[in-house]
């Protein structure tokens, strides 16, 4: 004897009535309100989508995930969307935990005309009790799959329109741009659910470490502030002082020395930072950095709790990180591999050849010439004319260098075709000293040394692709962790012969180049240091200037006006402590985490690649009263 | 026989000394590294400053608030700022944990005369010997002062200058604008790292409860958005799309019911809003909310829980919350204490006698004629002329209310006075109805309803200031808090005879007063709630509208353009959830839990009630290129 009560809600009628439903159960979440029913750290860990305790203060008594043969005859109430029905007598309702199946009893054919007529995605809540699925329906695939409810009652809290953007069903065949326009329904697929729930475990996780574990202290900072000179574009807001504007700040940097300084010894923080960077695929104006500073700390302080924390947090369903991180000069990566955030997950490293090509004064004309290569043997020797062509198109920002490729069946044959172009004697050299064998692949670029580097770095990447493409298993699906250290200090500035901060003005110079200063500033080692995951920068990081006279003579080389940075230079000299600090990008060790396309696949609700607002095409024109309060005329595309 | 090494800071001579030096025991840090010093979370709630976990990766081995006489012998290095020195003898050290005696050796002149010239506030690090002081020298208010530390060698890590702007060992003398300016010396006092270190606790223990025990999401939201209608005044940021402009969001709740329309059922974010308010004290143009919201949830649901997570955050050093909330309605609150926030630490409520005073129509000219009082029966029963007329430049706001304040001595004889005021018959039936007795203060109001209410509101605390000043003990020292509930939906609006929100746009009106939306709009309750704790409004927070058509119809009793709104609109009809939730004020809950003065003393780095920036005294003008780029001219006041 089934009570089955079918409720439809319509807006003229009976406006409010599911707020003041009176569920058969529904007093069961006020009684279980102080009931602490606390999950173990391990199940939590396993699957970040499990928890008892997801249903407290709410008027279901399971998630769509949660029910299994054990809950078998219970009285339950599921709330979600209807996200499938068929035969008039199945239906599946999801959440963001999981799946369940319901029954339609039978013969109940007003349910039945209810549910046909309601379009998927509409908001249900169903009460029923838990049977055992016959054998032959089991679904092993479902964590819900032993299992199905019988419905007893079904109220519609909330019906969708008959029109949806795009179907839940199929995740790979939305497109991106209709997917971040109605980014409310496309989080509602399962893949998008993982990454926002892990993300938010992630940082729980990081942050129990830093503040139960290391005594950290989560400060937040001001985001509105004064322009920092040296630095990226900042976002300007204007205020109702006439002319006055705040800037956004493009990172915490001088408020977190600003609190060693204070005596807050170990902050941190998840900070909204802001950079006006114009168009960039996979950067965003606003991102979420984990900011970390410590007193009384140097290099292997920073980089020894970035790598103790990571081990500590990282997701299980990976492999593990290794115990200590290796640790790569600036010098090594660029010689190694042609960049400063070189791809460690597999070797092929870029060997130097410039000594032998060297002997050959034909062969260069810049100063700083260098010759280098990059070999691959059987089995990993194929060179379509297709993938010959891609590489070419790498060279075009370097017109200057030579760069050979050559798939050698023979290598003989190869050292006589190469005698024309390099002499034979450097051929033949080349050939023993590489060595080149019979079937391999060769790339060999000559030239201006950093150009050289930096093609070949590209090729090295690109190559692997092409070989990935072909089904070779290159990389061992493992994350490695490198450090770069011992950055330069300065770079060439954008107008020739001035310098500007490879890091940022507040990064110490390394002691060992002191001397160097004065006389060859582009010589000096800063204290700075990177985490790169296979390929990509993660963090960024320094010892910072404590000293003013110090920060002064680095603001003179920069040419930065030290009066805009007068309360820092004061700060330093109030009794600073030495210092030093780390920021991760979040958004990209996420992404690496979760292997997702863009980082836009982690974060709720990124900007267009163009900063747009997807949802709301945001930014916008404003009124006039905006206009009046901001003391602002917008000039018009004539006038500039 | 002691091993005195002196090492000054010379910016000429040995540039970066400090961070090569190898201290004697500069190797513990790195040993200790993967030593998990994990504490239990008891001793962490006891004592929020006390931490071993304090000082890996650093290169001190205590901080300078953990000696105690069980370390006595145990060779020691400390880091911290050299707070004070007498007789060329003993030091004080301090950093953000505490303080340590050091001793200077006997007949090292060398260091005594560095020590002489060296100012207070100069960073020193300390190698030496945890000595127990002699029986005379114990220090029982300080956690070590039973130990001091002799020194075997001392580097300058970081000399200070001579003249700081005020004095780190008298906290109180500092003016808060200098405070402010210096901020980052204002952050050494005990009191702001007191409050800093609390707040960072606080948030971790709310963090883990939601996300631990009630399986909530941290999902951080954008904040440069589209213009919300109907709201407080938002920042704007330029663009360099000419003419359009992001705002900042005042709050994230657009996204955070995007979120429930997208499976994320259980959201919470320590999120960054901004409000550009003017100058009004006690805000501030950023500022941190705890925002909270849920699915299939309902009023009892959302305040249940946030009841659960203070009792669980409280701060042991107050005494424990109550088991369940009160709650008042509004109009209750409005009622008995004139105000919808009322201070519920101490009784003296508010009491209607407008059914007596009616009686005499000559007193009242106003349709919602209001009669109320305020009775203070001895030992409470002191009024002075200096507190009469600080009450009466209350009434300034309400000169159509007629406010009585009697100081009564012997109750026949204010009878016979009131008679001659409001009728004898009046008088008498007011004296033994309130009732009034000899010695006694009454403080009585009549005229509109709402004003009369208000003003006595406001009396109510202000008398109670000064009976506390006077040193009568009124309020218990408990934090009492109270849930105000069934706010009115509607409130006029600016323009007479139209609505605006109480609370929001988006705030679902009470089921039960759904027929008088058309008819009676402004009668019409909402399913909103505040709570306050001790007069202070903390958080507030409602169940949202998830209907489409009952939110269009809001909108349009609202005036809004809908159109603004078509996002949210079609939001809501993809299959949005039922669901609300709520925003805690952080600030103000942080500043009444550690009682400061203002909650500039809980923020680390606050503007003034300006809107500056005290330390750089931000927003500033902008530059040329700015300008250019965001396609901005500035108005000047003339044109405007």
């Amino acid at each position: 004897m089934l009570r089955t009560i079918i409720r439809t809600f319509t807006i003229n009628s009976n406006y409010n009535f599911y707020r003041s439903i009176k569920l058969p159960n529904s007093s069961i979440f006020l009684q279980k309100r102080f009931q602490n029913l606390y999950i173990a750290n391990k199940s939590q860990e396993e699957n970040v989508h499990i928890n008892l305790n997801s249903n407290r203060f709410t008027y279901r008594t399971y998630n769509c995930e949660q029910l299994r043969l054990q809950n078998v005859g219970e009285k339950v109430t599921l709330c979600g969307w209807l996200e499938y029905q068929r035969m008039n007598k199945f239906l599946v309702i999801r959440d963001g935990y999981g799946h369940t199946q319901l029954i339609i009893p039978d013969k109940n054919e007003e349910l039945q005309r209810l549910i046909k007529s309601l379009p998927y995605e509409s908001i249900i809540e169903v009460y029923g009790t838990v049977l055992s699925r016959p054998r032959d329906m089991i679904n092993s695939k479902q964590t819900t799959g032993e299992i199905e409810v019988l419905i007893e009652s079904l109220a519609v809290l909330n019906r969708a329109c008959d029109d949806l953007p795009f179907n839940l069903r199929e995740f790979q065949k939305a497109k991106e741009a209709l997917r971040m326009k109605y980014r409310y329904i496309d989080l509602r697929f399962p893949e998008m659910q993982r990454n926002l729930r892990f993300r938010s475990k992630f940082i729980m996780d990081v942050s129990n470490f830093l503040v139960n574990e290391c005594s950290f202290v989560n400060v937040e900072t001001p985001t509105l502030f004064k322009k920092t000179p040296g630095g990226a574009q900042e976002f300007i807001v204007p205020t109702r002082f006439p002319g006055e504007f705040y800037s956004l700040v493009q990172s915490p940097q001088q408020f977190k020395q600003m609190l060693m300084a204070g005596g807050i010894d170990r902050y941190f923080q998840i900070a909204h930072c802001y950079r006006d960077e114009g168009s960039r695929s996979d950067r965003q104006p606003e991102f979420a950095q984990l900011d970390i500073e410590m007193s009384f700390t140097n290099v292997e302080g920073v980089t020894g709790l970035i790598e103790e924390m990571l081990q500590l947090c990282w997701p299980s369903f990976l492999k593990p990180l290794p115990k200590t991180f290796s640790k790569l000069s600036y010098k090594e990566a660029i010689e190694m591999y042609g960049t400063d955030k070189p791809d460690t997950s597999f070797d092929f490293t870029i060997k130097n050849c410039t000594d032998i090509l060297k002997k050959n004064t034909n062969l260069y004309s810049t100063v700083d010439f260098g010759a280098y290569y990059l070999i691959f043997k059987n089995p990993y020797n194929r060179l379509p004319k297709s993938v010959k062509n891609q590489l070419n198109l790498l060279t075009e920002n370097y017109s200057e260098t030579k760069f050979i490729q050559s798939n050698i069946i023979n290598a003989a044959e190869w050292t006589t075709k190469m005698s024309n172009l390099l002499g034979s004697n450097i051929a033949a050299e080349l050939q023993s000293n590489i060595p080149i064998t019979d079937n391999s692949v060769v790339f060999l670029a000559l030239g201006n040394r950093s150009h050289v580097l930096q093609l070949l770095g590209a090729v090295r990447l690109e190559y692997i692709k092409f070989l990935e493409s072909e089904g070779h298993k290159i990389k061992d699906g493992c994350v490695h962790p490198l450090w770069v250290i011992d950055f330069p200090l300065f770079e060439e500035g954008i107008e020739p012969g001035t310098l500007q901060s490879a890091h940022h003005p507040f990064t110490a110079p390394h002691p060992d180049d002191a001397h160097l200063l004065e006389i060859s500033p582009k010589k000096v080692r800063a204290l700075a240091y990177d985490l790169v995951l296979n390929g990509h920068e993660i963090a960024g990081g320094s010892i910072r200037i404590h000293n003013r006279k110090e920060q002064e003579f680095i603001l003179q080389l920069l040419n930065i006006d030290k009066s805009l940075l007068q309360h820092h230079l004061d700060m330093l000299e109030s009794g600073c402590p030495p210092h030093g600090g780390i920021a991760i990008g979040l958004d990209r060790l996420l992404a690496v985490m979760l292997n997702t396309q863009s980082i836009r696949d982690v974060i709720a609700f990124p900007k267009t690649f163009e900063g747009r607002d997807p949802i709301t095409s945001a930014p916008s024109p404003i009124t006039d009263h905006d206009k009046k309060l901001y003391h602002l005329e917008v000039a018009t595309k004539s006038r500039l």
